[in-house]
């Protein structure tokens, strides 16, 4: 029982993000370079944690675009043999390793059916890279604990800089100054995220909920939870969960609620309201900085705090978040 | 404990979907009617099972038309003001009982950004449909067991019909003549459903995987599952599932494994391979005229199978399907 490499990889945060916001302005220029005269809409194409990402990009990306935003369906092109006319789209691929065939398949075909490609990766000679027209390299430097940490708060940032370079946002360089300091307050201040796992102890299943920006960051942290600690942890949106699966939230039922100051708070709060009647146990997370940083940044420190909870889950008990059992680094799917 | 309604609505489905097939020329000319001249892409407007209705949706139409759909993220436009240009797009809103506020306020916003809106409803006299350009109506009686049965394989079938009207598609009319006796034929043999629930039996989760078309019913049956029986089940695509939450699959976890004749047999066979050597207790559903029928309209049969499953379940564990504690028929999000 270690976990010493993805609380490294974690602790790296702050400096990998500082570098990222540095670097701002030469990833907005590169990816304006590549855009087309007219954008006629985005799709995103990623797998696990890196898909994750996507959906957070598809809210900031629409929103700054004014265009819609779709996730690909990868099978379609690797498996049912659909050719779609992408003239005029963004394809933007997502992947760590920039090694999962599947993701670079899909990639090349948008681009064959008239596409922009751009690959978001730590891997700037892998395959993806390659085939990409423009990448945003997010250099934080080698991941090798299996659950992904500063790759995925990486990929989360360069979504956010890829949206400053379609459009207006609702954030600015205030927001990238303070965003390495909001972390560094979350990664500082170890013990909510230990007494929630204490709290959460040997429990079957949990749900992670959020709403808007903050639906990606449970899915993500959900995952998290799934892969170091076994725990059949669920993501949802916070009106996804109410048409159905809250079937599932019963007395003493361990519930994860991501909270932002923005305009999901109050849909935030009623649904805890909802949980609490039904007797759950509601862990609420806010971000470090939440009201000094703009809302899609303060996701960043909300995802760190769901990696503590999830790494000192996995201690409590008895298991290395680093090697989960059957789990690789890259997933082969095609 | 009863479970009658849910068994007296599962056993209408035959005669509803014969009744939809037989209206099939009639609603592939009221979609065409009002088609853009160019379609520029399509945009669907979901929740709870109708989205996963809507995620089958999103392949099948995709396929048809050769243009990107994406799945509508309704708070950008409820919570978040987005303004994005639908110009040339078909908007299709899907819900049982038409009067989900949001998935009208989203339907509507996306008509006045420039969308053809049309509904997926079983309420021909609810706010969505009076705010659609055309309304899909799928006339199968009312529904009185909280889970959706025969409104969800009729929301799937409507989908099937829409991607006719988009476009070329792999099935034709003998598939649509098979349907109702496929479904038939599931509803006459409810031994391997109890079995399966046996099985499964106090578990308190399990996966329900699928990929390609079966990808949003593994999603639907899932569902059926936590509503039904309060059991973390998780609907999973076969590449997702790999991409780390397979992690959560130990020995004697039950999976519920969806496979169809098709393009997407290899991937699931090697995918059951992968979970038996971890020791999982899978089960493969295959669907009743499996092979005989086309995969898109064979993955009804195969709701079918999914349903009789949940309801076998409910009822070994005691529950009454009809009537889920804290979950009602409609539900009201914005």
């Amino acid at each position: 029982m270690s976990g010493r490499q993805m609380a490294a990889e974690m602790a790296e945060q702050p400096h990998a993000l500082a570098a990222l916001a540095g670097r701002r302005h030469e990833l907005i220029a590169t990816i304006k370079a590549v855009l087309p005269d007219e954008l006629g809409g985005i799709v995103l194409v990623a797998r696990g944690s890196s898909d994750h990402a996507a959906v957070y990009g598809r809210y900031v990306l629409e929103l700054a675009s004014g265009r819609p935003v779709a996730l690909a369906a990868p099978s379609l092109h690797t498996l049912y043999g659909a050719t779609v006319d992408y003239g005029g789209y963004l394809a933007v691929a997502v992947s760590q390793s920039g090694r999962t065939p599947e993701i670079t398949t899909v990639l090349r075909a948008a681009q064959e059916a008239g596409a922009t490609g751009i690959a978001i990766t730590n891997e700037h000679d892998s395959p993806l890279a390659a085939a990409a027209d423009a990448v945003i390299d997010l250099q934080v430097g080698d991941e090798r604990a299996v659950p992904a940490t500063k790759t995925f708060t990486g990929q989360v940032a360069a979504f956010a800089l890829l949206a400053e370079a379609l459009g207006p946002v609702p954030w600015g360089a205030d927001d990238w100054a303070r965003l390495p300091q909001a972390v560094a307050r979350v990664l500082d201040d170890a013990a909510p995220a230990r007494d929630m796992a204490a709290a959460i102890g040997d429990a079957p299943g949990m749900v992670v909920v959020g709403r808007g920006f903050c639906y990606g960051i449970a899915l993500e942290i959900a995952l998290k939870l799934k892969e170091t600690c076994g725990l059949l942890a669920q993501g949802y949106s916070a009106a996804d969960l109410r048409h159905g699966p809250i079937g599932v939230v019963e007395r003493d039922f361990p519930v994860l609620a991501l909270v932002t100051a923005g305009p999901t708070e109050q849909d935030m709060r009623e649904l805890i309201g909802q949980l609490e009647r039904r007797g759950a146990d509601v862990h609420v997370a806010r971000p470090g900085g939440d009201g000094e940083l703009a809302e899609a940044l303060a996701t960043i420190p909300l995802v760190v705090r769901g990696q503590q909870v999830a790494h000192a889950l996995a201690l409590w008990r008895g298991l290395d978040p680093d090697t989960p059992e059957g789990l690789s680094k890259v997933t082969p799917t095609t």
